[in-house]
């Protein structure tokens, strides 16, 4: 048949086509073994206010279960959290699906139900549950902590209640010390295991009667990446502790 | 004798001189009622993480004690609190001596004693104190908040002790968790009153054997205020009721 010459040119580009097709097979090789594999270093990344609540289990289950994979722990904001996902600084985020941005996968972990907190000795802390349209006399302390805040007025347009703000922090302790010390009530999402607050006060976590939207976290990673198997390990240990 | 007559100029000057006389008075008999009385709204700045264990009381035992009063609570960093005093944003701020600028009067309240924070279970954790140097082979958590960061590198160099630092974190709570899942011990200056961290693990409190200078807390002033009735009030507030 009619053979077809290369001209020198083309015979160069050739090469040089093989040479990195080579060394992209050897790198995604690397890559493979990499994410199968639970040495080396693992980013992640924690919404602040999560922080307390996931990353110490976190951390003590690898440090048990896969004592070769060294933890690279980093705490941010929501937006800095995207970003460093996107810029390869961290692997993996732990966030709130509402500001996981669509250049991220988002597997969710723990859908966290609103509640009310409430003064021990509050006359309606005797029950389970509480009405909030039955509080909306009283002082609401408002926590200003994205998305808490965001979630919190959603919540009361949702039921046509108008609270009467009665403090407004970014300091999630300060607002259970003040619901403790009965200058208010709170909604919040998070789930502290004491009933004591840091200045000695008592507090009553009330389920809410309303039907309420939940608020969801999860793990969120680069898309088009494939999930590691230490992703797939951080993800399992999540969803087996997260809670309630 | 021989009298002195004004130019028509100096008579305008001595009748404006008399009228701004006369304004300083009204305004500075103003001030002392407003300052003597216990009602009006007094403004008083929080450095943040003392917050949750100062502010709650404060306003408990104000609108208790003297409902007139109205308080503005402004939590802040502490370069902020003395420039909010100084520009007289707020009547007073409470700071660690160790912050307070010199054009400012500083009356103490309450002297922190630092402590070593460890999980239960930890075999130095059966008695009620330990010694920092028995301590510096195991990983340090280190409270990245000042003045605690300050004060702890302190510590440690006045001890010739070199701790291995092995997270460090701006969370105290977070701290605290990680403290109560084993992974290292933490040297802290505020006693929340729970022994369980957010995440439901015991932590144990630890007196530290090692002379160590205390951190002092107090309230600051703008130098050549003379302390008015509800600054008095708020230092007697806090030195019957601040501790341990």
């Amino acid at each position: 048949g009619r053979g077809v010459a290369l001209t020198a040119a083309g015979a160069r580009l050739l090469a040089t086509a093989r040479a990195v097709l080579s060394q992209a097979e050897a790198l995604a090789d690397a890559a493979t073994e990499e994410a199968s594999s639970l040495t080396g270093r693992f980013a992640i990344g924690c919404f602040s206010t999560l922080a307390p609540f996931l990353l110490p289990g976190i951390m003590d289950h690898f440090q048990r279960s896969h004592p070769g994979l060294g933890l690279d722990i980093a705490e941010a904001s929501a937006p800095d959290l995207d970003d460093m996902l996107l810029q390869g600084r961290i692997d993996v985020a732990l966030l709130y699906s509402v500001d996981v941005s669509r250049q991220l996968v988002f597997d969710p972990v723990h859908a966290y139900r609103p509640y009310v907190l409430l003064g021990a000795g509050h006359p309606l802390a005797k029950g389970r549950s509480v009405r909030l349209a039955d509080l909306a006399a009283e002082p609401l302390v408002l926590l200003d902590v994205h998305p808490a805040r965001r979630n919190t007025e959603q919540i009361f347009a949702t039921l046509g209640v108008t609270p009467r703000i009665g403090h407004v922090t970014t300091n999630f302790e300060l607002a259970r010390c003040l619901v403790g010390r009965r200058l208010g009530y709170s909604v919040l999402f998070q789930r502290p295991a004491p009933t004591l607050t840091y200045d000695g006060q008592s507090v009553v976590t009330m389920e809410i009667e309303e039907r309420l939207p939940p608020t969801v976290f999860g793990l969120a990673r680069p898309a088009g990446a494939f999930p590691s198997a230490r992703h797939v390990a951080l993800l399992n240990h999540l969803r087996t502790t997260a809670g309630p």
